[in-house]
């Protein structure tokens, strides 16, 4: 039998893991006859869980590990010390070609350091980003950065435009993404320094630049291509999550709430499923470390089985798509018109002296 | 007949001005028989719409003043020339005593300016914040700051939490509110620069301090008081609306895609209004410009007529309960404990140093 992708798994990543990792696994197996799984942890507590759950050996291996990373590992602790760890033998595996992605997890500072050790970037990049996918009322958007770069100016946060518009364009379909930078007011002006340049850097780009975007835009679907720093972006992301989950378990209780109620969500099962599923951050796991060369997804850390499952099936899609080979033409294109990142490097920024990120 | 609050309204400012000012006034004159109204804006315009309103003249007065104050406008223009706008004359008349709150939902960033510039800051305040109440899964928390300080150090922040301490004490009635710093991660460490100074800060300031709080926790209601630099918070504020509005509508469609939808959504009518109108933005508008001397509340701008209508309840409550006398009151009392915001002004805080905002 030849597959034709192979993903590597860090069966011991997360809190619900390896339990739900493997439960996960089971299912994609039957859903994806293609893809090869190369699972890496305690090859022994695996072993129980892959009778548990009936997974077929074939296509499935177990690569055993005898160290684990934990939320509460620094960067610089796991680099050193945890050589052997599921996390680090899973990307390695992305580097020496055994596998076409792989999937954590586990805790995220770790990982995006490891993999930008261990692949290194893409060409033309310097600061790769968490890039996730939300839904909005137009259908799906590109949010980024979620927590890379807490730190960051005007060149790495036009950076994260281009990774996001060509992801847009490789995993989305959407031929010519619509990018806006997130803003506390939609005139040119307002918010921080570093958001001025960057707007005036896409304005001249050639790319789809629709301006500064707020953060309700986001759910409005304004842009295809929602561009902040790290922190801001990892903050919006979780209160929208947050927001979601809040109201998602008011509308439960409230359908659980008297025998009338029940009668009502009895009558409505069908729509509410199929509404509410692509607001359940399960349904949208999956986020690509975007400028790493080598394709490695982060799954929610609290994901359950069918969260998982979906970070598969966003891997699996990203290596057929074979989408930093995509990122890249995008990246070549913009600079041979002169307008990419390397040139930019040549700009002094003002905000890069101030904050004194430049390097 | 006296009043007990006298109440001046910006009636032109808002996108639905002056007309949903004038219905959500003809709603509170009703229904606050204590509260005089000044309202402020083209007599003419104004005098025709009090007749559409009904509105009993003897408790609202009308105050003409020639100019309004556009969203385009800025805060320079409008504090050098547009000296006789509805939001100028407004605030001036919390100065001259003759009002006791006012009220626009006009230019966010004017109405900020023009009411330090006029009205001037409390003792020991630098950096006036603009504060607003979100419903969480326990009820509600202050969450700070929505946008007013784009700069911000260590200080301003810790003031931030200080004055949203004081505002959940006076106003929601908490007793010991717990405070939250908002950043990417729980851990210290985590964030920036300028979130483990004010951790420490706080940390030894005597207040309720329960450390570091993730977007997620906003709506689980981990803290009663979240603060954040105002670039953060205009932007998780917007999400919030965004996605509850989102979500919102999408229950609205699903209660109206099939004939048994509607059977459903008349069943639980009453639930569904209950437990969905406190997430409405409308049902929370208002927020306060804490740290100004004077009660300043700003409405969002697209605040339908109930929306308003919150705003002058939240005016209403605020000079009734004589809020900056309680944030003074809290301020002393840490200042005595040599832990307050003079004493940190004397402390050089590296992340002033690096941003250059210190001041």
């Amino acid at each position: 039998m030849t597959y034709s992708v192979s993903i590597s798994i860090d069966a011991m990543g997360g809190a619900l893991a390896p339990n739900c990792v493997v439960e996960a696994i089971s299912v994609a197996q039957k859903l994806y006859k293609d893809v090869k799984f190369n699972v890496f942890g305690d090859s022994g507590v695996l072993s129980n869980l892959f009778a548990k759950y009936c997974i077929n050996p074939s296509s499935c291996e177990i690569i055993h590990t005898t160290s684990v990373i934990l939320d509460t590992d620094s960067p610089v602790r796991a680099l050193r010390h945890l050589t052997d760890s599921s996390m680090r033998r899973a990307i390695e595996s992305v580097k020496n070609g055994y596998a076409d992605a792989c999937i954590s997890a586990g805790n995220t500072g770790v990982l995006f350091m490891m993999s930008r050790q261990i692949l290194g970037t893409l060409k033309h990049i310097k600061r790769p980003v968490i890039s996730g996918v939300f839904p909005n009322k137009k259908g799906k958007c590109v949010f980024l950065d979620m927590g890379a770069n807490i730190e960051f100016n005007a060149n790495s946060m036009f950076q994260s435009a281009v990774m996001g518009a060509s992801f847009a364009k490789a995993v989305l379909g959407i031929e010519n993404p619509k990018i806006g930078i997130l803003n506390v007011g939609e005139e040119k002006g307002k918010g921080r320094s570093v958001e001025s340049e960057v707007f005036d850097i896409l304005k001249s780009s050639g790319l789809d630049f629709v301006g500064f975007v707020e953060g309700n835009d986001i759910a409005a679907g304004i842009a295809d291509v929602v561009v902040t720093d790290g922190f801001s972006g990892n903050l919006v992301l979780k209160a929208i999550e947050g927001t979601a989950r809040m109201i998602l378990d008011m509308v439960k209780d409230t359908f659980k709430s008297t025998l009338l109620a029940r009668l009502a969500a009895f009558l409505l099962r069908k729509q509410l499923r199929e509404r509410f599923m692509q607001l359940d951050p399960n349904h949208n796991n999956g986020a690509m470390l975007i400028g790493i060369n080598g394709i490695v997804v982060k799954s929610h850390g609290g994901a359950n089985p069918s969260g998982f499952l979906n970070a598969i099936k966003v891997a699996r899609s990203l290596a057929k798509d074979n989408v930093n080979s995509h990122i890249i033409e995008e990246l070549e294109i913009l600079e041979s018109r002169g307008i990419g990142l390397d040139m930019l490097d040549k700009i002094k920024h003002t905000s890069a002296k101030i904050f004194g990120f430049d390097k």
